[in-house]
Order: structure tokens, then sequence, then C-alpha cells
């Protein structure tokens, strides 16, 4: 017999995920209930706000700036936090998962900062904690990691998990414009936030990619391990030469088992052209699983935005109100079996595409190309363009697969060179050798 | 309390996907039992073929002929159905869920066509069918459209679900090459089937299709009320003219909510070349799904092979096996609960490419013009190619959106021409407008 005959709801933060959410919880009801055979009722919205107006109508009272009203009532089976940030979100999760509540959270920072704790506090109480949201908006990623290709080694997780830099690099692209034009314009549009660092310095997709390569691969949450590097040096130049290589420029988000270990790295990236997620611009996002068994595929949608990453909060909820009325009296074993070590980005191998600025005089290709050589760096293509003799020009190298530990000393040394002009730039390739 | 410490698994079928599957479960079983938290343990497999080395190693005893080793055995509690087709297939797995057996199976012909009386005989009895292998492959399209966007009205589903055509069209596009010769290619090489029919005329994708749509709308499976129309009649000059207007030439399945109802279609259809779905090459799948929250979303990777697809039989085999170790004691409701009704092909709307043979005379376009526009059908380009005065030329239109109706009786009109050396051929464009 099923234990309850329905599910209540309490959602604390009535922002823009919140509104969202809220909005398909009662516009959706009649839908879900069909689909579950039960109903889900939104019983409580949290916000300190009561006043602004967010297009969606509710009963009288079902709105408070109490918090307790959601996490101390019994009859709330579920808790949705969406407000985001370290505090007070941590403790109000820790709370209602200590009243026996199951969680649901878009809290990627939370999550990626404080998750190994607060998985083990859901996993004492035996309660669940839907993450869908927090990463890649209403694309039902985790799931599909969790669930979907739960028979297989997962040999990499990697792609496009933020919108806000994924729009500045397509405005790049297509109008040849500067990074700060750019996101001056993506501020004003509401695309990028007044202090965007979290999304252009990679912050945020390594917070997401934290999580997923946790579910991916079994280990515990590592955000600190997440290598990290922004699109904030690249150029509209880097742009143009990437496209006449045959490259697209797309900030990404790697996490790849190798070498006995797992690589965790976010930085831009040159990826060729006619692969599937070189066409994924503005603010889609794109991630490709690669499984032993089931090959590579493609996961596409919005990243983010009310309604996509409320339809995410609703699924988990749904997911959870699911196995509450089945009965189902055990929640999915924490992950974290595994023990694969992070590899440090010293230890990757990559293609690299380099920028140097170099005067331009007889012999210098001769001393840069030199010195990769001697620190076992293939060449694979020059593009030198212009000719201002004795002033400095462009001079880009494209590598074979090379180890960063090589790359960084080999650029230690060029940038050393007496007719170096500026310090060298490069990107890393991917999905083309190896 | 658990009910089970562990599941044990039967499999009927040791063809190619059979295959898959027992070395999915056998290779990834540790992986498996980790994830899940408890062992799942394959007891049986059933092929009338004893002898033929599939590469891998079972136990002495484990594969046996008599399908009653794992109907008849009160100890399995999932039987995989791997043989495909609707003779014995469907009375082995109704004789499984009358036994009290969970059911998971690849057989999209089989579910398409008697899967109500299936769902009925599961429902009642308790159950849980797996079905997601039955839709592209290794794709978790199913637990992404019943799960994954459980909050979202489904708006539309479509995409390349015939690995098969997609690598005839593929082939046809890069190498301008014809029909029948590149359909020879593929058998060949093992890509498409001695009888190819089921492929090459769309009906494997209407019956994957009138699965999706089941599910996507809660509709009953529809499949004979599919409209289908496969990709034998195009030829390399069609998909140069597309090629010219800024599209490819897909078979695409497509379910769509308009004017009350559903659209259910297969046809070769026209996409505008910078779409995603534009891309998807070879034999790899690709499918839309748009929910009303969500937005748009797009899941890509191989829609076929033994890997891939154990991949998603395993997927479903852990999914039941998590219920049932859980106690949960009731499965997912049936689906069908909505009353869309399907809609006609006369019905629908699209924009539509056609290629006309007209004999090259004044006054020949102004009469094809005149007979479309008497028919509601306003044109958006023409290309007219060489000039051979008084021989047939092909005249190439494309039309704005225009309704079916219109368009079949306009090209009988045209077709009765004395100028029109050849019957009218259309294709219907999708992804521009409305």
């Amino acid at each position: 017999m099923p234990k309850k005959k329905g599910i209540n709801v309490g959602v604390i933060g009535f922002g823009t995920v919140g509104t969202g959410t809220v909005k398909i919880l009662r516009e959706n009801a009649g839908i879900l209930s069909r689909r579950l055979g039960f109903p889900v009722t939104l019983k409580r919205v949290v916000d300190k706000d009561l006043k602004t107006n967010r297009g969606v109508k509710l009963p009288k009272g079902m709105l408070t700036s109490k918090v307790d009203a959601v996490l101390e009532d019994p009859e709330i089976d579920i808790v949705v936090e969406l407000i985001g940030g370290i505090r007070p979100a941590k403790d109000f999760i820790l709370r209602a998962i200590k009243n026996g509540k199951h969680v649901v959270t878009a809290n990627k920072a939370l999550l990626a900062e404080k998750g190994n704790e607060i998985f083990a506090a859901a996993q004492r109480q035996g309660v669940r904690l839907g993450l869908e949201a927090s990463v890649a908006g209403g694309i039902p990623i985790i799931k599909v990691i969790r669930e979907g290709l739960v028979a297989n080694w997962i040999l990499s997780v990697y792609g496009i998990i933020n919108g806000t830099a994924n729009y500045i690099l397509t405005k790049m692209t297509d109008e040849g414009a500067e990074f700060s034009n750019v996101l001056k314009e993506a501020q004003r549009l509401g695309y990028a936030e007044a202090d965007p660092t979290f999304d252009v310095e990679g912050v945020d997709s390594a917070h997401k990619l934290a999580i997923l390569a946790s579910l991916a691969f079994g280990i515990p949450l590592s955000y600190e391990k997440v290598y990290c590097e922004g699109i904030t040096k690249i150029t509209p130049m880097d742009i143009e030469f990437a496209g006449e290589l045959g490259y697209k420029i797309k900030l990404l988000a790697i996490a790849k088992a190798t070498g006995g270990g797992v690589e965790l790295r976010v930085h831009p990236t040159m990826l060729p052209v006619d692969r599937l997620i070189s066409k994924v611009d503005g603010v889609f996002n794109a991630v490709y699983v690669e499984g032993d068994a089931v090959g590579e595929t493609l996961y596409y949608g919005r990243g983010a935005g009310d309604m996509p990453t409320g339809s995410a909060i609703v699924a988990d909820i749904a997911d959870i109100a699911r196995g509450i009325v089945a009965g189902a009296d055990r929640p999915a074993p924490a992950f974290g079996e595994s023990s694969l070590k992070i590899r440090k980005i010293e230890d990757i191998s990559s293609m690299y595409y380099f920028r140097f600025s170099a005067l331009d005089r007889p012999g210098v290709l001769s001393k840069i190309s030199g010195i990769l050589g001697k620190n076992n760096i293939s060449i694979a293509s020059v593009i030198q363009k212009g000719r201002r003799v004795g002033e400095a020009v462009p001079l880009v190298v494209l590598t074979h697969m090379a180890r960063e530990r090589d790359i960084r000393r080999a650029v230690k040394q060029i940038d050393s060179l007496p007719v170096v002009a500026d310090r060298a730039f490069f990107i890393r390739v991917e999905g083309t050798e190896g």
C-alpha cells in the first residue's frame, strides 16, 4: 500500500528559478498528477521580499518570510532550496535534512564546495537530495549519467555549461568584437551579471564540473582540484586564427578518465568546426558523455532561465515524490565509491594553439621551434601573417599532442627570448587527435 | 527493509543486442553493483543456437535452448526479450508477465503494434516493462521524456531515429550518389539488411515514433495512424537543390501537438543546414524534445549496435532492480491518459519543396504558379536551371506555409497539365517558419 496519497512541497527562494518552479508546480499540476498517479502540492513559498510581483498568483498566505514555515512544517515532504550562495542556504538544507525532509536544490556553488558534507548528512538521515537543476538547466544530464548510462564506465564528460561565457564567445566570433565590449553588452541585456567573475573566469563551470565528475566517476566532490581558466584573455585575433585552422573557441568544462586518474579542467578550448558542439551557440549548453558501452552521446538545451531550470527542479520533485508514495525505503547509495585520483594540470596531454608576439626578424621562427622541439613538442602547423620587419607580429603555432608540463617549460623559455615582444598565449585543443 | 538482496536476470535471444547485453552484465557487473548497492546477476541465456561463438564466455550451463528455463524459473526477477519480431516474442513476454516477472525489451515492432495489449497485461499484473532500448539505441530518450521532462507539456518530439536511412542519405549527400547504389554499398557493409524495407520505407522509424509519441503525449500506441513515407524516391538532384536553398534532407520522424491534436509522420524532410540536427550524419540518431517549460532540447548518440543498445537494456534492468530492492510497491501508472486525436496527414501545415519536370516553354511557370496560387499556396522561391527549349527541365519551387490538403489538390492539377513531363515530387520542410 502507498504510504502517502500526495506530496507537499515548500519552496525557499522566490527569485528567478523559484518563480519558474512555482509557475510549473501550479500551472502543470494537472498533467503532473496524471503522470504520477497522485498530486504534488505546493504548500508554502518563503522569501524575504513579499511585495514584488513575479507574474504568478499565489493563494493568500502561501507566501511567507518565515523559513520555519517550511523547515518546521511536518506536512512538508520536500524542501526546495533556491536562494543560492553558501549561507544561509547550507543551514536551511541541513535543517531540512535533520527534520527528515527530502531536499531539491539548484545551488551548484554550495554543492560543489560543501556537497560532501551535505550528501553525508542526507545519507545518514535516509533522505534524498535532488540536484538536477544545478547543472545545465533543463537538460536532464544528471539523470542521464546516474540512471540512463548506469551500465557504463564513463570515459569522459565535457561540454559547454555556462551560457554567459558561451554567449560572449559566440558574439565575439560572429562580430569580431573585443571581449570587454561584448561583456558590457551582455550585462546591458541581462545575460551577464554586474560582477561577471563567476561566469567569465570559469568558476561557475568549475562548480558544475565538480558535480558532474563526482557522479560520472564516483569520486568525492573535488571543486578545489578543478583547473580553471576563464575567457577574458581571448582576443578576436585568436578567434580568427582558430577559424583559419578549422576550429571554434568555446569555454569547455572537461572531466576525463586518463592515465589511471581523472582530469578536471575548465578552460577556453579549440574544437574542430565540424563537431556538433562547435555549433552550440549563444546561451545554450551542451554536454558530451562518453561511456564504454554507449559510445559518445550529446545532450543539448537551455542551461539557465526560470522555466528550464524550474523544469529540472520539478523533475527532481517528481522522482522523489514517486519514491515516497511507492514506499521505496532506500535512497540510491551515495556516490563517491571510487578512489580515482585527480590529475594535476601539468600531467595532462593535449594539442595546443600558441600565439607568440615576435619581432619580424630572420631566425625567430627557428629559435621558437627549436625550443619547442627540445621540449618534446612537435609542430602541426604555423601561421605567420603580415610582414613588418623589425616590428612585433603574431606568430601562430599548432602542436601535435604534447604534455602540459613540457608546454609550460617551453613557454617560460620562449618568453625570455629577446625577440619576443609579449608573453606567449596558448589555448588547448580537443577533439582531433588521441 | 529491502525485500531482496540481489536481482536475477534471464535473457531470451543471444543475437547482436543479446550479446551486448550479456557482455555488459558480466563485464560491468562490479561497477553496476557498486552503483546500485546490490548485485544484478545474469542467471540464464536462451537461444536456439547454442554453437556460435559470440566472443563472450558464459559459465557452463548458463546458455540453454529452453525458454522455460527463464520463463518458469521463480528465481528470475527480470526477463529480457531480445529475439525481435511479433511471434513468439509476444507470447514469451505475456508468459513472463503472467508469471509475475518484470520485462525489458528492445522490440520496437512488437511494442508499436501490440504494445497496448502488453502494457495492459503488465499493468494488471503490477510488473514493470522497460522499453528504453526500443528507440534510439543507447540514447536514454525514453527516460528523458518520462522522467527528465516530466514537468513539461511536450509540444513536439522529432528526430532521426533510423541509422540505416541516415547513413544512406548522408552518403548520397556527400558523394552525389544514387539511392540504389548507396543502398547496395550499405548492404555490403552490413549497415542495411538484405530486405531493407523497414529502414528505407520508414516503417522502423514509424514504429519508434509511435512509442515516443505515446509517452510524450499520453496517447495509446498508434502505429497504424502514423503517416509514413520512405527515402527511396529521393534523388541526388533533390539533395543538390536542397543544398542550394540552404537545406539538408533527412528522414525525420515527427510527433507534434498542433490544432488540438497530434501529428504523427515519418517522411524525408528538408531542414535548414545551420540546425544541429542537420549535422547528424551516418548511423547516428538525434531526437529533439520540446517542452513548454524546458524549451528545445536535443539528444544525440548511436541508435543501434550491440553495446549501445545493451547499455539501454541494462539501464532498464537497473531501474527495475532498484525498484524491487527498495520495496517500491507501485509501478509508474500506464501512459495513455490523454484523449488527443491523431491528425490526418491532409490536415497538417508545412512548407514544401516541389520538383516539377516541365517542358521548357514560355508560360509554364505562370501556369504552375497560377495553380499553386489558386490553391492558397504562396511561393517563397523558385529555381529553374538549364535551358533546353521544348525539352523537360526540372523546376523547383519552395513554398511558404501551406496546408497538405491544398498541396495534394494542386499537385493533381499540375500533374494533369500537358506541359508537365513527369509527376511532381515534393518534400516537406521543417524548422524555419511557424
